[in-house]
C-alpha cells in the first residue's frame, strides 16, 4: 500500500454515500480503520454499524436519538457524542486522516467546516456546503491547509481527467447529466408529476433529496457551482450536456482542443474509493464496461425552459455572495414540500426564483452570515404563502 | 514556453504527417526550427518546402531524385544528402532535439533506428517500425536512452490518458477503430471492392497505404502491436472496438474499473502537436467538439471473419520473433498489388496468412535478421504465384 489514509471518519455514515464508504473501508481493513461514525436520527442503523465495525466513537446530531443509541447498544465501548457540537468534535479530531463529508443538505456545513479548520483531507460528498458557502470554504481550506477531494461522480471524473495536466491548460469542463426521469416530458406533463415519479431515477440509486434534485436539474446546477469552487474555473467555461446513459461522468477540454473523459458503469463505489486512495488507485471489482454491448452513448442540449433550476444555479453563481446560500436553502424547503406532496413539481423552481429575487443579497458573507441567511430563507418560505399554499 | 524541443527534423516531410508537422512547427517559429527535411522521391514538394522554410539541410533517399533536387533549387544554402545513408545521417544529427519519423512503411526502419541509437526524442508516426521490429526498437531505445512518443491518434490518446497515472494501475487498453469504408459490407460485397473504394475513408484523410490498411483493419492490428511495444502491455489486455464516428480515439481502463478516454474531432494536427509539446499542451485552434451536435457515439465488436487481418496481427504478436516483420512485409506487398489493381481486396489477408505460415520463423531476430526477413518475404511474394497470379 502507498501512504493512504488510515483513520477514516464518516460524517453521515447511515446514508447512501456513508454506507458505501464503510463498504470500501472494510475491504481495505486493517489498513483503513474507522475513527468516528455519525448520523442525524437513524440510530438503529448506526448501532448496527457500530457493533459490527467497532469505530473509536459515534456522534449523533439529534439529542433524543442520541439517548436511544445508548439504550440500543449499552455495551458499546467507544465514545458517544451528542448534538451538532458532538459532530463538530468528531470532524475536528486530530487523529482523523480522512473525513468523508456525506451528510445531506445544509446540515453538513458546520461539521465540514470543523474538518476544514482542522486541516484535514476531506472527501466532499455534501455538495450543499459548496453551493451555500463555496467561497468561505475554499478560502478556509487554503488558510488551514485542508484538502477537499470531490466525491460526486462528475467531479471525480474531472479530477481524474486533470491528473498530470497543467491547470493552465484547461479550456472547459463539460459536466454530464442523465437528464433524470422527466427528460422527455413536455411542460404539460411536468405539471402532473408526483414525488413517487421523481424518485424513480433511471440510472442511479441515491437518497430522496438528491434524486429529486436530479429530476429538476438543480443537482446539475449545484455541480456547476461546486466545480467552480473546487477547481477554480470560471462559470463561462463550465458546460452541461445531457447524457442519458450516465456512462461518461464528465469531460475536460484542454487548450489544444483535446478532451479527456472518465467513464464507468454508474456506481458511487468508484468515486468514493478514488477519493480515499487519491491520487492512487486500488483494485475494485466493478463489472467491466463493454462499449459494444452498451451500443451508443447519446448527448443532448439541456432545456432550461422545462428545467429552470439549471438556469437559476448558473445565475446564482454569477451573482455570487449569498445567492448560493439562498438557492440551496429555498431548494431544500421546496424539495421537502414536494416530497411530502404539499407542492407541485413545477413549483420548485418558482419558489427558488422568488427567494433569489426577494431575500436581501450580501456580497461578501461570512460563515455566520451564511448561517443566518440560510435560517432566514427557510423561515420566510415556511411561513409564507409560496410553500404553504401553492398546492392549489 | 516550457523546455520544448527546438531543432526539429522531419523524416518524410512531404507525406501527410510530414506536411502537418511542418504546419505546427511554423506556427511555433522561431521557438521551433527545422533541422532536416527528408523525402523519398517527391523532390518537387521538398524543394518548395526547403525554399519556404529554410531548413539546415535536406536528405533524399532516391539517388536520381536527389540529383533533380539540386537542379530544382540550385541556390539552396543548406546541406543536401543522398540515399539511405543520407537519411540516417540526418536522423542521427546530434543537433536534433526532436525527430518526427513520418516515412511510409518499412523504409522508415533504418533512419528511425539511427535516431534511436543517437538517443533522440522521436515522434513515431511510422508504425511499421514497431510492427516489424518492436522488440529490437524498444530494447535499443532503452539502451541508448531514446524516447519514443506515439503520434498515431490512438496511441496519443492512450498516452494522454496515462499522464499522471501509475503504470501498475493499468488494466486494459481499448483501441477504437472507425471500421473503415467497408464496415457494413457483406463477405460477398467485399469480393468486389476496388482500390478507389478503399481510398474513400469516411473520417480521415491519410496516405494511400494506411487508408487501405484501415479498410482491412490491418492498420488496427498494427496499432495493437505498436501499443504492446510502446506501453509494455500484454496482448490479452488490448481490446479493439469499432467506433464509426472516430471521436473517441482510444480508452484506458484502470484496476479500479475507471476508464479514461481521449476525444476530439478527427484531425492528426492534435496528436502531432502533442508529440512535439509532450507532456505540455499549447493552444491549437481546433473546431470545438459539440457532443450534443454529434448526438451519438456508437460502438460495435470488430468482425474478424470479414476482416481477418486483425486476427492475423494478434496472432503475429502472440507468435513474436520475426512474425511481425513477415506480417508487415507481406501486407506491404499485398496492399501495393491491390492499389495497382493486380489482386482483389480479399486476397490481402490470404497473402499475409500464407506468408506467415510459410516463411521460416526466427524467435530472436537481430536488426540484420529483420532486414533479411523483410527482403526475403518481399522477394518470395513478388516471384510467387500468390501475388502475380491471384488476380484471376
Amino acid at each position: 500500500m502507498h501512504s493512504l489514509p488510515r483513520n477514516i471518519t464518516v460524517l453521515g455514515s447511515t446514508g447512501s454515500i456513508g454506507t458505501q464508504t464503510l463498504n470500501i473501508v472494510q475491504r481495505f481493513a486493517p489498513e483503513y480503520q474507522l475513527r468516528w461514525l455519525t448520523c442525524n436520527t437513524k440510530v438503529e442503523d448506526l448501532a448496527e454499524q457500530a457493533s459490527a465495525l467497532h469505530p473509536y466513537g459515534v456522534a449523533i446530531r439529534d439529542e433524543g436519538a442520541c439517548k436511544r443509541f445508548k439504550n440500543l447498544l449499552p455495551d458499546f465501548n467507544g465514545r458517544v457524542l451528542c448534538g451538532e457540537a458532538g459532530l463538530c468534535e468528531a470532524a475536528s479530531d486530530t487523529e482523523n486522516d480522512f473525513v468523508m463529508s456525506a451528510m445531506v443538505g445544509f446540515s453538513g456545513v458546520a461539521p465540514t467546516m470543523a474538518a476544514v479548520e482542522s486541516g484535514h483531507t476531506i472527501g466532499l460528498a455534501n455538495k450543499e456546503t459548496m453551493v451555500s458557502a463555496g467561497k468561505v470554504f475554499t478560502e478556509a481550506a487554503r488558510k488551514f491547509d485542508a484538502t477537499l477531494i470531490a466525491v460526486d461522480s462528475e467531479h471525480s471524473a474531472i479530477l481524474q481527467c486533470l491528473i498530470g495536466e497543467n491547470p493552465n491548460a484547461i479550456a472547459r469542463f463539460i459536466i454530464t447529466a442523465s437528464g433524470g426521469p422527466f427528460r422527455s416530458h413536455t411542460s404539460e406533463q411536468l405539471q402532473h408529476v408526483r414525488a413517487s415519479d421523481a424518485l424513480a431515477h433511471p440510472n442511479w440509486k441515491m437518497g430522496d433529496k438528491i434524486t429529486v434534485d436530479s429530476s429538476t436539474l438543480m443537482n446539475k446546477g449545484f455541480e456547476v457551482i461546486e466545480a467552480h469552487w473546487l477547481f477554480g474555473i470560471d462559470t463561462s467555461r463550465i458546460d452541461v450536456v445531457i447524457h442519458p446513459q450516465s456512462i461518461i461522468h464528465s469531460l475536460v477540454e484542454f487548450v489544444d482542443g483535446s478532451i479527456k473523459a472518465q467513464l464507468s458503469l454508474p456506481s458511487m463505489l468508484l468515486p468514493i474509493q478514488y477519493a480515499l486512495t487519491y491520487p492512487h488507485r486500488l483494485p475494485l471489482a466493478m463489472p467491466p464496461l463493454d462499449l459494444a454491448a452498451v451500443g451508443a452513448l447519446t448527448f443532448e442540449k439541456p432545456d432550461t425552459v422545462r428545467f429552470p433550476c439549471l438556469r437559476l444555479a448558473y445565475e446564482a453563481l454569477e451573482t455570487g455572495g449569498s445567492a448560493g446560500c439562498v438557492l440551496n436553502a429555498a431548494n431544500e424547503v421546496a424539495v421537502q414540500a414536494f416530497l411530502s406532496n404539499q407542492i407541485a413539481f413545477i413549483e420548485i423552481p418558482r419558489i427558488v426564483e422568488e427567494a433569489l429575487n426577494n431575500i436581501e443579497h450580501l456580497s461578501h458573507p461570512s460563515m455566520s452570515d451564511i448561517l443566518a441567511i440560510d435560517r432566514e430563507t427557510r423561515n420566510r418560505l415556511l411561513w409564507n404563502s409560496s410553500v404553504q399554499h401553492s398546492h392549489s
